[in-house]
């Protein structure tokens, strides 16, 4: 093995045996856009112990733009650690892969839990990043669980593509809706409340707990024509406040009654077995994305289309088509 | 010409004479998964006329569940009708593909609208399409430019993907962002305003006036801090009603003056010629997935791979490198 290599080896084992600084340098690495960064990346992901027997908990917490996710992660992380567990935040935000991330920086979202030493909350980085936002979380996911975090908390924004995404990455996905506001039956995405396993209406306090309190009532009712993201679970909907800190307790048991019901019935290995197989396919997808970008013959042909291209004449689907077929090294087939 | 390429020759022809009929035959053409059908769908999309000399104005509607967007479309459209044009309606909504699309129907969205001759109104449809929801949408977009439809709105829900998607397939981008609710500060992502020509403060009527006239002074000073999508345009921020219909006609003359400066420039040509680059490449990536889908020697090796993923043995990474290997016809590189 190389001495880079080495290196490689012993920060693995740095961070298997929880060294913070390790863990940050690791995954400032899966970050990287350096090819030479991305050989060591994968040669690090391939070190990583495999924890089949006592896996981490992978919990996904959605919502739309200010939904109150990082309120409700602060306070929910902190219950998680006064529990004992050792609790990693990671995001998918794809609007953030292509700027600058939200306008207010990730460390004042989560003031208490930011603090904790047995927390670790990593923001999706800001440049763009090889591979695509969903499968740097899951490396991101698979180093914490390494470093001995035992609770994955994955928050994803907005409503739409990063819910599927984020339920090929969890066990459990957990979606906050918001009484009145943005969030009322119009608003609620069949899609959406398909990849969902707990509904939470936040911000259950002061003069907001009433209309939560219908909306809990709304929110069953909406759910009682969707069926559950795993045949057999009825997805409760809870009201809770991540300022007063009501039902956030009752929030943690129905996230830990559901990854029971999961491991009691073969559920969660089979769910984890079936994602292993779909990021098997996306990784596939994304290698060859990668090295149709960097085919020379492919460069050379774009080049030689890009006046028709850009003038109208070749349609888009057409060229499509050379391109594949001169990437595959066979005569286009039209 | 086979009898159906004769056809769909007819259908073409029809769609161009202002057939509605064919027109909706044509995008259900589209919408279908069976292979046959995307021949028929590949030929009649190649036989479209292109009119680069008069182009239609392709506008984006974006905004997060619950902002108003249904009826400032309805408001907006009947505006755009007063004024003579034709307007078609689409979604992209990535959240639809998966499952039924939104709790209430697209029918009862857009109420006004939808009874006029002058306009067309298409939901995304519930079931999986090939190649995706954005692709579907740019193809249905076509479609219904040589069907004589002369201003194209294309809807786009939640936050993230969908707002980079449609930067990709029009002319301008509008986002409504709400006063208060979810889009105050916290919830603006610098992403969401990168990708946004003309901001639009909806609901500014009877007790929302004051606090939509709040938020354009808020949002104009989040703007201040954001680089505009084309160098050089200053992102207008601007309020309105759709139940009054005060503020429509300003944000019609801002979508105006923002297609008339990019004319003006040269790039509105120039942006559309990039677009038509960035879908040939999408179109190539999709048409390798397809293909990968298809190989028979990969499927053969990723039921032979299915034992050592599901059980956590071998890495998706790595199956995906032997994955790809298979479907190139070389040697695992590893």
């Amino acid at each position: 093995m190389s001495d880079q290599g080495d290196a490689d080896a012993a920060a693995v084992a740095a961070l298997v045996a929880g060294d913070r600084r390790a863990l940050a340098r690791t995954i400032t690495l899966l970050e990287s856009t350096r090819p030479s960064d991305r050989v060591r990346a994968d040669r690090v992901l391939a070190m990583l112990p495999v924890d089949v027997a006592a896996p981490a908990s992978r919990i996904g917490i959605s919502g739309a733009p200010g939904a109150g996710k990082s309120s409700f992660i602060d306070t929910f992380g902190m219950e998680l650690l006064a529990q004992g567990h050792r609790v990693a935040v990671l995001a998918i935000d794809p609007s953030s892969a292509r700027s600058g991330g939200s306008i207010l920086g990730d460390k004042t979202r989560m003031a208490r839990l930011s603090r904790e030493p047995n927390a670790f909350i990593r923001p999706t980085p800001a440049q763009g990043l090889l591979g695509g936002v969903a499968r740097h979380t899951r490396e991101c996911m698979l180093v914490c669980e390494a470093a001995g975090f035992d609770v994955v908390l994955i928050e994803t924004v907005g409503v739409g593509q990063s819910e599927v995404e984020v339920a090929d990455l969890v066990d459990t996905v957990v979606v906050l809706l918001l009484a009145g506001g943005g969030d009322d039956l119009q608003g609620i995405k069949r899609g959406l409340l398909e990849c969902t396993d707990i509904v939470v209406v936040p911000k259950a306090d002061g003069e907001g707990r009433a209309a939560a309190m219908r909306a809990v009532a709304t929110f069953q009712h909406a759910l009682s024509f969707v069926p559950p993201r795993v045949a057999g679970w009825s997805q409760p909907v809870l009201a809770c406040s991540a300022l007063s800190g009501d039902g956030i307790a009752a929030v943690r048991e129905a996230i830990w009654r559901h990854l029971a019901w999961l491991r009691e019935g073969g559920q969660l290995e089979a769910q984890r077995a079936a994602q292993r197989l779909r990021w098997t396919e996306s990784a596939a997808i994304e290698l060859l994305r990668t090295e149709f970008h960097r085919d020379a013959e492919v460069a050379s042909l774009m080049r030689d289309l890009t006046p028709a291209l850009s003038n109208g004449s070749l349609a888009p689907d057409a060229a499509a088509r050379q391109l594949v077929a001169c990437f595959r090294g066979r005569p286009d087939p039209t």
